[in-house]
């Protein structure tokens, strides 16, 4: 009798499921170098600011570059689709709960206007910052060119899910081969999650990936299409794949991990994990003045028949700067995400961030179940 | 000293427990081939609907067969006993929860009247459709015939475990060889949920097989019995013991995934996992018009002295055309089923449901964990 | 450098985390045999109702003994310390929860009265039924004696933890290769839960062995030390001691899993673990006319310094009869017990309680997580 | 192609997740020797109190000393920083939610005066017993000369994580092998929690090592760094070390496992686990009289721009010689620690706590799974 295969499944691992380990030798947090290379640019923060509507606006843009990190526009979103963003982010912020998925499926259903993306991304250059911008695949032939002729810095190609392989009869596809010759800025693009896909994307010539498909709090891919890889598995397949990417072509691609960060904590096992960058959703849209005025949602462009993009309340928690450096008198790690970085750092005796990628991690599980089960017993 | 033999247990997983990861290669959703053969039908929808009273009556069974989908008529329920069985389905719904499992006992307690089995079949027939019904299996030898007189062209054999070979001092247990000769519409039989037995059941000559028991939402066999099995292991198992029984007699037995399902998510996880079909009920149950009028319960027959089955409210979320094709502004995974097997598919570059066989499947967390946990973190 | 040792540690299972495996054949529940042999004894029901104060008295003793059950009356509780338990009985029922421990600690410092030991031997006696009583290790010597001489057929010699040797400084302690000379009724021996501790106990000589530390709804032995095993694997180890113990000795010493129950799919569990029988404590407090009057205590006697029993409402569900053999309506699997058990062997094709030794079990996730879930998300 | 290299993470377990297995052999709990050997120091209960403003002040060290224990003090909180440090304390203890962080920072931003650490080591020479003080690596060199010019006996180097070697431009960080020869108390240094770490502080040549990070209840360095690994996992390889530190150097150098516990279980785990000692704060800061005051802070240092210490309120549960020694009538493990360590040596038949060491453990799922869910399914 035959013997039967059965398939095959892999244990994965999420942010909540695991904990760094201390180092035999420690440093000291202000002696780590965290510098992000994208292209020939250099961030003296590894931080990225997600292309979504209730995180990055031109205001934004300019705030975040000038603290040192890189924000991404979304050229797909409202700021393209209106002359006054504004309002329409203050009616989605004021719609009820049951109406909102449609307003914005009505919203999102209005045209780009190619005059508005110049606009845009002229008003971040006179900021005096690096712009970078995103659209989704379909539109990117179209105004990647657009784009860098206003001046934009650096370009990333975005969807939930992005292969380098893309089978369609209708239409042919985006080829990032061609792309990268197209446009002479650094091109980055994803989301991907897995070792095969990643490299596949590295090998296109393009400079950046974006790692992560359905951990994020405003996003429900997992829900709805049962697909996604938590965020720590995720990250570690997509370094071997850009470690594997440098052995066989002597180029560096970083790997920026977006999506599902809760606090600080999150964003250091997101370093101890692989990643050379990491991109914030949330944890931006709840600071003083950021666009969503206190809402967040998921997706740019939330689909007409199938949505997966949820609006979630998140607040105002403190400033910019509170939430990059500090000081805070907050203990549940969303605020100094810099200092909590170089600390973590410090604790592995890492000088910097390809440092920091040899980290010990163990399975642990998640905090809850032990760091506070001595106040619920006590209850 | 003798060394100690230990009973070894091997891991199971459900739905919550597994993600799809996408593909290296992608494709359209709109270029994916979604079709089911069962015996020499065709269906254009690879969903089943239950043959349970509170989804499946003459109504829905033409409804849904008009869409493209399978609806199984229970011919050992409600509609076979009652003329009426629209005011016996009023009285459950409007039952109190501490009466109504008596009630449902008294309810089934009623006599099968033959000629409703024939009156219910021309009825579907009228209207267009396939028409397939099922039995469990003590009933099986005697409504088979009439029912295949009466027009039906799909019979079902379905009791909460089904096997081969059941023991029996009393009477002479249903052969299934014997059952596949004296009529000659194809046979489904169920329900399984391991590889020995799937293999033996596809071994009499079967030509489909039900896979799941006790993960449904509607039954308590694992509270009252201890038995079941989560859904992705008894769909790997029986998917192998599919393959291997292809290899051995070159004849293709498709499974249904029966039970459990909670979303559009699920339903593409099964599909990974080797499904050829699913098969609902409580989705189905929340649709308007539903024989259930808002509730759901899963047994078709409530033992009379270990009954196991719950009715549960469930509501009523849209239109059964929504559920399936959407369009939909709600995010949570339970319309626009169909367009989520698409995509999912489209994603893990599958151009047909033997393709999303082979998708790549990872053991994660469930998604309550990671995806809601800044929600949480922020109330 | 040498190599680091670090402490290995093996995973254990309970009953949430397991599930039952139906088999390719299945037989019909009447015709399984679930007999239990005890020493010469024969028992219809293989289902021991505990030595405690809020299951066992007298009349229980009598009205579970004729339904074909063994019921186990604590020598070391009220029942002979007064000449009115159910006075105190009824106090405990009456007692807040802030006071009812300290009450306890005062109910329980009461002297043993010989006379009543041989009083509530004679009346079980009287009602025509099997009657088995039980000690701690510490009175065993002094009272079994007493008991076999007041007719008592079966003696348990129980505490939380009991070993065949237990080293002493103060007091030459029992010695079970004595005690079985020493009478000549069966003895029962516990709790054990490991492999090693339960194989040196049968070769003492004794005729059964409880099986169980720790998972007790009433009973915080691993809160308060640390100390406990899951059941499944609890039983798993024994039933290994026990298969070893009959190839190296020829003689059958029965295991009964005690404690941690909560349904019928728990003690379907347990058989196909490996027990040949099972011990409850809590589904019989809550049948009508125990004891306990709605409540139940795991410890017969608490300690006065570090007490580990909790006094826990566990209401009354429904008569005696129902909870073994029904007819009943409620499908939470608390009810019918017998019927549950038979149905269960059925589907695993298990003729005898040894054939259901050998059905398979899986490791799952806890029913909640997949069962429950639908209606949660609906909620 | 070059085979990709994953990162590999090892599964690590906290408390929650084990339970230790009763022996073959079992001891009465009055025969079992739980001496604590520090330098030349033996203590007789194997418990440190935390050296944290909440726990330990010259009252607390007096009392606990003359029970038999060795409380230590801090020499970088409140107790040296003010005159009259209960008027502070007072203050915390009255502060609302919101504003304690800020308040605590502030506090903790006042000098250290020598001359109260004197005083206060004098004090508690006074009552009679050893005593014990702790400062933060940073301090050490300064403050470890005049601590033993003032009659301290053992001197704690304390902060959330130190190694043997720290890298810093600034300033010539702390050399153990130099504070060793500078001072001839024996030394105490912690917190680590791997193997490696807890290898090469114990090759510098101190004398004690405390084991833990970010476990703790009122510390939330893991929600905030990522860092941490569970106590079990931690004692366990920390255990390892000193085993293999034996062996090389003939030298036994006592682990004292520091942070996450909450009741006697805990505790009876971390020794079958190979803790030496173990160390407690919130239990401690739950005693009447407690500096505390019904409240408790983990660091005693809040960060003046990454504050990880939250303040909890943990209330009043007994006196300390209840706590440690009972009588009591709770029955949550929170009183009478002494009594459950004897007794859970007792049923591993453990004579001391090295032998304890030897006790077999499993991996369980929580008790909270299976001991409670009987009471939450009859709710």
């Amino acid at each position: 009798m035959t013997t039967p295969q059965f398939k095959q499944l892999r244990r994965s691992y999420g942010f909540d499921e695991v904990a760094i380990v201390p180092g035999e030798v420690t440093i000291n947090p202000d002696q780590t170098n965290i510098d992000l290379p994208i292209g020939d640019f250099t961030f003296s923060i590894p931080i990225l600011a997600s292309a979504m509507d209730a995180v990055t606006n031109v205001d934004f843009a300019i705030r975040y570059g000038k603290l040192g990190g890189l924000a991404v526009l979304n050229l797909d979103g409202v700021q393209t689709r209106y002359d006054d963003p504004e309002e329409v982010l203050g009616q989605i912020a004021g719609a009820s709960n049951s109406k909102v998925t449609a307003l914005m499926q009505k919203v999102y259903s209005a045209p780009i206007k190619e005059n508005l993306i110049a606009e845009r991304i002229q008003a971040i250059k006179k900021g005096g910052v690096v712009c970078a911008v995103s659209a989704v695949p379909a539109n990117t032939k179209r105004l990647a060119p657009i784009a860098e002729a206003a001046g934009a810095d650096i370009f990333a190609v975005q969807s939930s899910i992005t292969s380098a392989r893309h089978l369609s009869k209708s239409v042919r596809g985006l080829i990032f081969e061609e792309l990268c010759q197209a446009v002479s800025m650094p091109i980055m693009v994803g989301n991907c999650c897995s070792y095969g896909a990643c490299l596949e994307l590295m090998r296109t010539g393009i400079h950046g990936v974006l790692v992560g498909v359905g951990p994020g709090a405003a996003c429900t891919t997992r829900q709805v299409l049962g697909v996604g890889i938590p965020q720590i598995t995720a990250t570690i397949d997509c370094a071997a794949a850009r470690d594997l990417y440098l052995k066989e072509s002597g180029r560096y691609v970083p790997i920026i991990t977006d999506g599902g960060f809760r606090n600080g904590g999150d964003l250091c096992k997101a370093f101890a994990a692989g990643a050379d960058a990491v991109m914030l959703g949330s944890i931006f849209a709840q600071t003083e003045g950021a666009p969503g005025k206190g809402y967040h949602w998921g997706m740019s462009h939330p689909h007409p028949t199938l949505p997966r993009g949820t609006r979630i309340k998140v607040g105002t928690t403190g400033t910019l700067e509170q939430v990059l450096f500090g000081p805070t008198s907050v203990t549940d790690g969303s605020q100094n995400l810099v200092g909590a970085l170089r600390t973590a750092m410090g604790v592995c005796g890492a000088a910097s961030i390809a440092e920091m990628h040899n980290a010990e991690m163990v399975i642990a599980p998640a905090i809850t179940t032990e760091g506070k089960s001595w106040q619920i017993s006590q209850s």
